[in-house]
């Protein structure tokens, strides 16, 4: 059955909003990396929850797939519509709707970018804490990964600033889950459901969000170690010192070459074997009491020195070298991202094993990440690989990297999610009985399977109708 | 149908963890409040997720209800076997599992009570910040209701300090969720449906908490205030001020002065119409300028005076009868507690609201609460009025309160849950549209209704077999 575009053009009556087949720019058949690529019949631009509850009305009836996307930055497929049907781009819905003062919110709509609300709202004296690398993204994207970001350490992921949710179900119900109260105990959280659930449930619609007060001032500090595990263990120690740092960074030396490399910044002691970075934020006081608190735990356990960013410009510098470790990477090679997460004691046994992996293997691993919360990203590189040895190799070493992260009581994302580049490894990982409640879960929302079918956790069987 | 006890002692084989009919104590047909009374057929005392797993899985096939119970200290009628069948009391699964240091987690059975487990965090230099009002709960129950209480301001929720839960499912499978791990963008999460969900969707048989390092230094500060309203009005501004309070309670003056009758202690500036209490804690530093950035705010907002409570002894005296205004209130008469949250900056409104109704009903109704957090406590008193005159009338001012709360954008219910009690009004306010959402997801997880079936959101239909 094909889309009857008449039903369309009925829900969404301006035409500039409603792309159909060959006129859909080949950019929304994938996600960021564009390795992967899809197929749609029409790509639509809603921009109200009454026009996507009537689009997912049709859709549902009709048993025609809907790919949901934001500002299409995801890195594992998420955006790609693999079974044909409708794209739905949520990008012009980017209105930041209200800032209530009192109840320290914000309700914005989905396609508002994180760096858009980040300056917002702090031109307006509040803080968004969520800081995942990417700061293009939009803030339903966000949500729908429960993206993480530097600032975790502290100030915890998207789940904890999303206070309330306006959603529309598969069949074009409008929800609205949870609220500006801080509290409750009320019934079923179907707020927590849905976030983090990778457009699988619901297509976000409105987003209230919970803001701070911004904080006075911020001071990173970069402390080289010998080697790796030094640092990331010295970690262990700062996290219990109640210091409450804001950002724990890990770099290996060999990578921040890399970044040295692409990005002309030379990072201070070239002799260490790896760099914590680390961050604090508050008021000034607190700020500098924390920062010497750090300073005598570092250097009792292995530091080699421990340099203060007093500069804010040199600070930015060495910051934007840890921001550019993936463009660097690329610019060398294709890469493969990877984000697993384990428990924080963990964090050196993982890496450890993923240089002997390196090693054994002959295929360059670049890892660094967040030492304050155990989310190693790593990016595996292609180099001269022809397409079909790539994924071969890839697929064995990371089958490995996966089953060893599992092992350590870790799971396969901690903020990218699994959409469809890492199923092979979740699927594979996560006990058959979890996998079994979370596809009942989609069974009682989503009973057609028509939103972002067999992506992330989705096993169960389809009524989709054939794509086009 | 009746229950098989022959199936039952195969599974506990203990038989002093088996009672059957007459033998069970009437105290386990019941709350905390003790006004509902169910029945049972037998009750249970598992040792084991194992014991619980078998337990569930020949009351699910046999259709027979299961209510469990953790240390029986709810307040709206959670634990009442409504429908017969088998109380599965949890409260020997009560041993403290693992301390993890590197991760700062800790592991329990959840039957381990509150007090227990906060005494035995705190000797080993940690911090588990959840702290509801009632300390002998079970950290089963507090998982359950999502358990909040008085330093939620800073800290928030029960919720927070979940990482991980091995529950049982209504069919016996034992399922792992969540983890050590910080982060996770892996798959639905199950964690978050399950906490809050009121025993409705699983057992909980072992909880992974989250733990922070002990704060080094706390200070109490009172303020007077001429009126509830200014106290509550200059809250919003302390909110703002990045001064990091943890608790931020308000209390009329007519309820302190019936706390202070009850515990005989006496409360400065009685000629004020309201006082705010606030807790900071944190390094010493930090604690002694966030309490005096606030004494200027407060003074700006119309504070009567600003009184640092430095002696501790004096502190705890002023936070006892703060903890003891329940207790104070039903040394007078029987009364129904209420918990609604509102947005914060409602606050005020809804405690005028309530003022008004308690004026024009002629029902004495008690308020005091989490001022940080808008989530109001009442009491209801039921003075002199004979049963069906208490019924009545409590539930026609309890209609117009929880409108008033929901037409100002709050919920039922912050921190106690639903249960039974709150069931009536609950229901009328929900959106038809959640609560046909939940009971989906009821469905899918339970589908015949075995686990604390017509509590909380539960409207659906049931396929227990008849109650003996």
């Amino acid at each position: 059955m094909g889309i009857d575009k008449q039903a369309l053009r009925k829900i969404i009556a301006d035409a500039s909003r409603l792309v159909f087949d060959e006129n859909i720019p080949p950019e929304y058949l994938s996600d960021a990396l564009g390795r992967l690529q899809g197929k749609a019949e029409a790509l639509v631009f809603p921009l109200s929850a009454e026009e996507v509850s009537g689009i997912l009305r049709y859709a549902n009836a009709a048993g025609i797939p809907v790919t949901p996307r934001g500002a299409g930055t995801n890195l594992v497929g998420s955006t790609v519509p693999l079974k044909g049907g409708i794209i739905l781009d949520l990008s012009r819905m980017n209105r930041i709707l209200e800032l209530d003062r009192d109840t320290m919110t914000a309700t914005v709509e989905p396609g508002v970018l994180l760096q858009d609300f980040q300056a917002y709202v702090e031109a307006q004296g509040f803080f968004y804490p969520p800081d995942p690398g990417e700061k293009a993204s939009s803030i339903g994207g966000n949500i729908s990964t429960n993206a993480g970001g530097m600032r975790a350490v502290k100030y915890g992921v998207t789940r904890d600033y999303v206070r309330g949710l306006e959603v529309v179900l598969a069949d074009g119900t409008v929800l609205n889950v949870g609220g500006k109260q801080v509290k409750d105990a009320s019934g079923l959280s179907l707020k927590h459901l849905l976030i983090g659930s990778e457009g699988t449930l619901a297509v976000i619609t409105k987003c209230l969000l919970r803001l701070l007060p911004r904080p006075e001032a911020s001071a990173s500090v970069l402390v080289p170690y010998a080697d790796l595990k030094t640092g990331i263990q010295s970690v262990l120690t700062i996290l219990r010192a109640d210091a409450n740092p804001t950002a724990v960074e890990f770099m290996e030396r060999k990578v921040v070459a890399l970044g040295e490399s692409f990005s002309g910044v030379r990072y201070p002691c070239p002799d260490a074997g790896s760099y914590i970075l680390l961050t604090f934020d508050g008021h000034a006081a607190e700020v500098a009491a924390n920062t010497e608190r750090v300073r005598d735990l570092a250097l009792a356990h292995g530091a080699m020195d421990y340099i203060v960013l007093a500069d804010p410009a040199y600070a930015a510098d060495i910051w934007r070298v840890r921001g550019a470790l993936v463009k660097a990477v690329e610019a060398v090679s294709e890469q493969e991202p990877v984000d697993i997460v384990v428990p924080i004691s963990r964090t050196a046994d993982f890496t450890r094993f993923i240089n002997e992996l390196e090693a054994s293997s002959g295929m360059q691993m670049v890892s660094f990440g967040h030492a304050g919360d155990g989310n190693v990203h790593l990016c595996v590189v292609r180099g001269g690989r022809d397409a079909e040895a790539w994924q071969r190799e890839l697929h064995r070493n990371m089958d490995q990297a996966y089953a060893k992260a599992y092992a350590l009581g870790g799971v396969a994302s901690g903020e990218h999610g699994i959409g469809i580049s890492k199923r092979r490894y979740f699927l594979r990982q996560m006990p058959r009985e979890n996998l079994a409640v979370m596809n009942r879960l989609k069974d009682a929302l989503d009973p057609r399977h028509i939103l972002n079918d067999q992506k992330s956790y989705i096993t169960g069987g389809t009524e989709h109708a054939e794509p086009v």
